[in-house]
């Protein structure tokens, strides 16, 4: 039977900033939750879409022409090849839905690339 | 530049209950918001996997197997092939994510089938 996650416990097993853990997989996307901090690089993905979902803090989603303030409960999707920069105020909590071959930095490597890796399912009644 | 999508403001625009609506394409995948009331058929998905992430009420998905209780922040992937019936007690919200091919009904056709539609998205600062 599909184990459920609650999405409060899972972030509680993340300790890193800016390194998403893969949650679910739904035909050849991940569904990866992350914590953010602070500035992120810009950076944009050739092929790949990008839904981000709020779940607690404020992200500040930066694009060249603007920027989108989401607060918990608001979701955006980035499509690919769209330059854009998250900045968490401070802190928050996302949830991100994305094919399988994303890369977090885009086409840049630095030293906040991540290989993501799974969280354990939880076994919830 | 993307539209941010605040989800209390858009589950107010769905009237019916068990009609998904649209809310964004994540590559060749969609975002779904239904509100669901009561119990719904039994079904499944020849090749779709469908996440359900509950944003309010509790929603029972029942499996052959057994049964998981989902309450907002809680969510669960049904892997394709697999039978579900999803009951809201006695109402919800939830957001889907899954192919753009599937039927809300999987493979039965049902009075409750539906061709779902897009929901115009916001321009939110």
């Amino acid at each position: 039977m599909p184990a459920k996650i609650t999405l409060a416990r899972a972030f509680d097993r993340i300790a890193e900033a800016w390194s998403p853990k893969i949650i679910g997989a739904v035909n050849g996307m991940h569904v990866k939750l992350a914590k953010l901090e602070g500035a992120f690089e810009w950076h944009s993905h050739a092929t790949e879409d990008e839904l981000f979902l709020v779940v607690a803090g404020r992200l500040r989603m930066e694009f060249r022409e603007g920027v989108r303030v989401l607060e918990p409960g608001d979701m955006i999707v980035v499509p690919h090849g769209v330059e854009h920069r998250p900045v968490a105020e401070p802190e928050c909590q996302i949830l991100m839905v994305e094919p399988a071959s994303t890369v977090n930095t885009g086409q840049v490597v630095t030293d906040r690339t991540r290989e993501p890796e799974w969280l354990l399912p939880e076994d919830a009644a």
